[in-house]
């Protein structure tokens, strides 16, 4: 193999083949292939795509680069739900207790903060004593025992993904379908799952910016989904503003809790029962979408899922007393708000910039080795159609590092659009 | 500047500033940019191409990253050739003295076979004693002094160009018209030239396959030496058969000393001075194509050009003895023929494979470190439109390695196509 000639027929957009993939990507991983020959081919899959064929290899060879887990064993459905990313998105938090208590297995690996978006692992640590870096074995073992754990990427899963994901960050080339497919689906088929529902955010604070693109990675998704047997689901839900009351790292739990509780928000609690259904439907606990919306609602009132959030939370080294202290725990040393300039109705919010405000804030990272803030959020007072008086909090921020909060206003000061016109948001798209 | 946001920019198409070309190339160069952010931007530049003030940056800033030679001091016109590669192509061996015996000061770096390509200062080395890596200093004494020096890249000369080059080389990212503008311009600029003429070989043996191609990287080159104020020709040729009577290395000085003295091949003086008589017309030494032709002509008939070659030679090392008894010196050991397995007349050349086997022969390396064979060539006694009987021999292959001459008769085998028509030639393009 002449790794140049390989990026030569990517590049003159012919077809590379599976022996091609897996030469190119072990040879990568074996270093006999330097970064720059794979940035060159990244940057040429960028413009050119990839087949279906091609994808499936990619899928295949990451996914074989490290280990595969097998829950064969496990009497129950096995499952995850991923999301492409958002600000505000608490939804892991809250829907896998919930479908654990409905009977399925969720082993769920999971991302820390990323650019603009929140990370569910950055969340979850700020729960006092909760380790995420939990070896395959135990995380094997607690999904078996108790039905759900939810843990980070381990070195021993999808290697390549690992090595070409951050060299795609550096090199311009995560904006791509088949690779953001190829990275996705390798990871979640390495869990050893039958089922998969995909939340494909979408909005000016999600990666897909449009719903055409959206559906394009959806069928992507769908289609490696299907040629590696899994059942995929996928639902298209809004990022056009922040999901929820909360967007930051501690207020965030709060409000997963709350939603376990049956106290959380309409827009949350929505696109958290969307995913489930598919799920619950996909393990036939369920025969119709009501009776799976219904069934979701029961678990949350009758307490099941908020317990089993308390039992995962115990198992992985946490304490429960903190969960049911919740609102006396990492409590921000300092806070600040935007209010309304004038009267009018909230037409539109820039949650990249919004996104960026958390990480300003202290809730993600600009170098890999910042640390987080488990103080820092933001909670939101008014979203899209709400109808606003000058003068109104829009908004509150708040942390516990006082330089950040002037930089953070500035950034927010020009997030929040208001217009005379009431305008509807629609959160789940088709 | 964050690599990646302009990588980004370029990506999507957008055009990339001046200051930013600096910042990425001068980082490159200082190793704050590292070779994979570099291979990503060749590719996206391969896709998007480059606005004509992208490439004018381009080729100030590879320029001024090294030493830029000044020959203003120099009362003759100061001008170069430069072809952009192709088989059997020796113009530049005859052409540099011709122009200079013409009184036009020649400072000529030239480069070594690349690909199926042949390179001018290998075939120059195969001169005993012949010296191509003399530093700057006596580069420019030299061409003071006779008006001609012919010499290799130096490390002074564009640096950005040469890290560029070897990892576009290995990335897929040669074939693009304003890198390899830029590449070419950058080199020939330092040079300190007042006039350039560009040899634009097209055809089955060139990097432009097709005259649409050729036009497009004719006209980047002139509006690039328009931009640096260096006149600027352009001659079209066809590379759809190797030029000449032979391919490879101490058979081209061959051929170009009996272009000196006369008795060259019709298509190789074609060339030769289609060439010349820009650079004479450019530098006011003729008033019409016909006088320049008619000027080249007089200078080969009365001795002059052939002469200054001589003394060229001796002032780089070499002996003209050598020269005078050239038909003794790099006897070829072992040779071999390729005969017609048919009657009729020659329609085309594989001229790819025909460089392809003088690389296999011993002219070219295939690796960076191969040593070269003096003595190895290919002589071709029919071209393109000539009447052949089966049996007739087409071409003769040497060299002093026998176990190189089956595998070239592999290549060469097909190389040639005989049919029942006679066709024309064209060698002059437009």
């Amino acid at each position: 193999m002449i790794p140049s000639e390989i990026i030569k027929q990517k590049r003159n957009g012919n077809e590379i083949s599976h022996a091609q993939i897996k030469d190119f990507i072990n040879g990568y991983l074996s270093e006999d292939i330097p970064d720059y020959q794979m940035s060159a081919l990244l940057m040429a899959i960028f413009f050119n795509g990839m087949t279906e064929s091609e994808i499936s290899a990619l899928v295949d060879v990451m996914l074989n680069s490290g280990e595969r887990m097998d829950f064969t064993h496990n009497s129950n459905y096995v499952a995850d739900k991923h999301s492409t990313g958002g600000v505000g998105d608490k939804v892991s938090i809250i829907l896998g207790p919930l479908l654990a208590a409905a009977g399925i297995a969720i082993p769920m690996l999971s991302g820390r903060s990323l650019g603009h978006t929140g990370g569910t692992l950055d969340k979850l640590e700020t729960i006092p004593g909760f380790k995420v870096d939990i070896n395959l074995d135990e995380f094997r073992k607690q999904v078996d025992s108790i039905g759900i754990a939810m843990i980070g990427q381990t070195k021993e899963i999808c290697p390549a993904d690992r090595r070409m994901y951050a060299l795609r960050d550096v090199t311009g080339t995560i904006e791509s379908v088949p690779l953001i497919s190829g990275s996705i689906m390798s990871k979640k088929i390495a869990e050893g799952i039958c089922g998969l529902v995909l939340d494909i955010k979408t909005g000016n604070g999600a990666f897909m910016k449009n719903i055409d693109d959206a559906h394009k990675l959806g069928n992507s998704l769908i289609r490696i989904g299907k040629s590696f047997n899994i059942n995929t689901d996928v639902v298209y839900t809004s990022m056009d503003q922040p999901l929820g009351k909360t967007a930051g790292l501690w207020c965030e739990i709060q409000e997963s809790i709350d939603g376990l509780k049956g106290k959380g928000p309409d827009d949350t609690m929505q696109v958290t029962f969307e995913l489930g259904a598919k799920l619950i439907l996909q393990a036939g606990l369920s025969k119709t979408q009501s009776e799976a919306l219904a069934l979701q609602k029961e678990l949350i009132s009758n307490g099941k899922a908020y317990e089993k959030f308390l039992e995962m939370v115990e198992y992985q080294g946490g304490n429960s007393q903190d969960i049911k202290n919740y609102n006396k725990l990492h409590l921000p040393k300092f806070s600040n708000s935007l209010k309304a300039e004038e009267s009018g109705y909230i037409q539109s919010m820039d949650t990249y910039k919004i996104g960026i405000a958390t990480v300003e804030l202290g809730c993600g990272r600009k170098k890999t080795t910042d640390a987080v803030d488990s103080t820092a959020g933001i909670e939101f007072y008014k979203k899209i159609g709400d109808k606003i008086n000058k003068g109104d909090t829009l908004l509150k921020f708040f942390n516990s590092d006082s330089n950040k909060l002037d930089p953070t206003k500035i950034l927010l000061k020009d997030s929040i659009q208001v217009g005379k016109e009431k305008v509807e948001h629609k959160l789940i798209l088709s």
